[in-house]
């Protein structure tokens, strides 16, 4: 059963476990230090079809049957399936997932999306009312720069601010029982906006959510950063994570030393197109599929904080003038589970 | 605790609390026979915003405050608002939302989202995850108009099939106590598809779905449609409620004296404006949020099954010749609490 800790944190009693996880890339994502960690790479971006938002589609649905081969699972053992996307009225879940027979919970939390799937899946079972389901999300490069910023062709300049769409889908298997991770707890954030409105700076937009959810998470357990391997953001980039930790030490909390992105570990460094680092809902939910949840399989990393970030905003609405507003929801993995 | 009834459906055993409601409107809204039972209705369909989006975003907020107002609560007594809509990335709820300090779990199931809330709010609350939610759903005429067909001064024609839809949000405060109405049980949705690729008619796209989803619960808690007084889908229309009684009926089930449709109720029978009906994720949520639950306060009507349906397609996907996927999400209200 769920228990209230605080405001905004719920523990986990039962530990929902996670019982096998996946990860699918692309070129570029093939081509970077994470990937010899992924299940599936393919050289051809359109990865065989026809339009770049069915091929978003494809990724999630290779993610999910990937995980559930994984796990001895078919689709019929599986009683929710939790999934969003970034592309307009989350088609590549909708689309990528409708053959598949599960019944389908739509979440939308923009690049925070995988974290929100775990913390609502988590619950779920938990709370005895699933004990298998599937967390699954995506994003492409090319589809997200079409809808979000230009056509490809147009071959528009980038800002030195500005982060790249990870073109990969990251999805896992959730169960009742077994051998860990497990979800130990989780906080869903609440939404931040500091009145940045510069479209090509995410990670400034999303940061003071990140300060937020991660603020209420360690004042509702009693932790610190120092509990934990690891405390790792979603896809804050260079910019965002710097100013998650001017606002942390605003607070009185230092969390450097602990703390990646995800946006910083799926490309090289040296990358020079990448500027202020790596995003998209696919950023985090791939390297959690891959490389963290690698190193809690192999006791690299026991317990970590994995928090994903997702700034609000449309196209639309940046037209109109608006700011951008984040959120930031935070699960705590860790390979021991409550006694 | 939620307990699992057959494959899809789950039975809330502490019998989660409807604690108020509310619903706001726009003036074709407040012209139709349902007008009485709004909180709030604006013969200014801007809201005095400067623009279609943020008059959306305006609905949303005054229906939450609304239900807030009636239930004696404020913000900060909210553990979390389950929400969502149909503008590209949900720009209405996390616009709308985003000054309120409340937890935010985004929902994407189109047309489907009211549902969707209250059945995973209902589990939530059910689980012990929560005490005190919102829920909470919006839709608007123009800003629909123009995302997903023409712009409005393009006055376009429109075909018999398509629908009208509806200006208007509805919320409600869902409790762990109360006087009910009761969120009994909830079925989630798989994704249908039967490859009706006419974005004009989605009523037709989404009854399969509807008919799924209804024959799940029907399976699960060996009901049948004489066990309620009144089946209420979201926004299939004129088209699609005929087609779901066909598919019912082609399973031996006949639903059609106990059924009615959001879509079908908030505007008079004879305007010649809506076509085939009402639509649009304000649609089945104002509906509740003002007729059904009212008719339930005063013990008119007492066990209903509230099922929305949602068309998950894109602009963008529908360009690229897909077929329409549906999905329907059902919970059972009712006076009565599990003893």
């Amino acid at each position: 059963m769920p228990t209230r800790l605080g405001k905004y944190t719920l523990r986990l009693d039962n530990s929902p476990n996670i019982a096998s996880f996946a990860a699918v890339g692309g070129k570029k994502e093939g081509e970077g230090p994470l990937a010899d960690f992924f299940d599936i790479l393919c050289d051809d971006t359109s990865f065989g079809e026809q339009t770049w938002e069915k091929a978003e589609s494809r990724l999630q649905k290779d993610a999910v049957n990937k995980a559930l081969d994984k796990a001895g699972l078919s689709p019929s053992d599986i009683q929710y399936i939790f999934a969003g996307d970034l592309l307009n009225q989350c088609t590549s879940s909708t689309y990528g997932l409708r053959d598949m027979g599960i019944p389908f919970v739509g979440l939308y939390g923009a690049c925070s999306t995988m974290a929100e799937s775990l913390a609502v899946s988590g619950i779920f079972v938990d709370a005895g009312a699933a004990d298998k389901t599937v967390c699954v999300t995506s994003s492409h490069f090319c589809s997200a720069e079409r809808q979000f910023r230009f056509p490809l062709e147009y071959g528009g300049q980038r800002t030195p601010t500005s982060q790249w769409t990870v073109t990969a889908a990251g999805g896992l298997v959730m169960t009742k029982d077994g051998e860990g991770p497990y979800v130990r707890q989780a906080t869903i954030g609440t939404i931040e906006d500091l009145g940045i409105k510069d479209a090509n700076n995410m990670g400034a937009a999303m940061a003071p959510a990140a300060a937020a959810t991660l603020q209420h998470f360690f004042e509702d357990t009693g932790t610190t950063p120092e509990s934990f391997d690891l405390i790792v953001t979603g896809d804050l980039g260079q910019v965002g994570s710097e100013l998650l930790y001017d606002l942390m030490r605003h607070d009185g909390v230092e969390i450097q030393k602990r703390h990646t992105d995800c946006g910083l570990l799926i490309y090289p460094p040296d990358d020079k197109d990448v500027k202020a680092g790596a995003s998209g809902c696919g950023c985090s939910a791939s390297v959690l599929c891959s490389y963290l949840l690698n190193k809690m399989g192999n006791r690299e990393l026991n317990d970590i904080l994995f928090m994903a970030t997702g700034a609000l905003m449309s196209t639309t609405s940046v037209q109109q003038g608006e700011s951008i507003p984040g959120v930031a929801h935070l699960v705590h993995l860790s390979n021991t589970k409550w006694q």
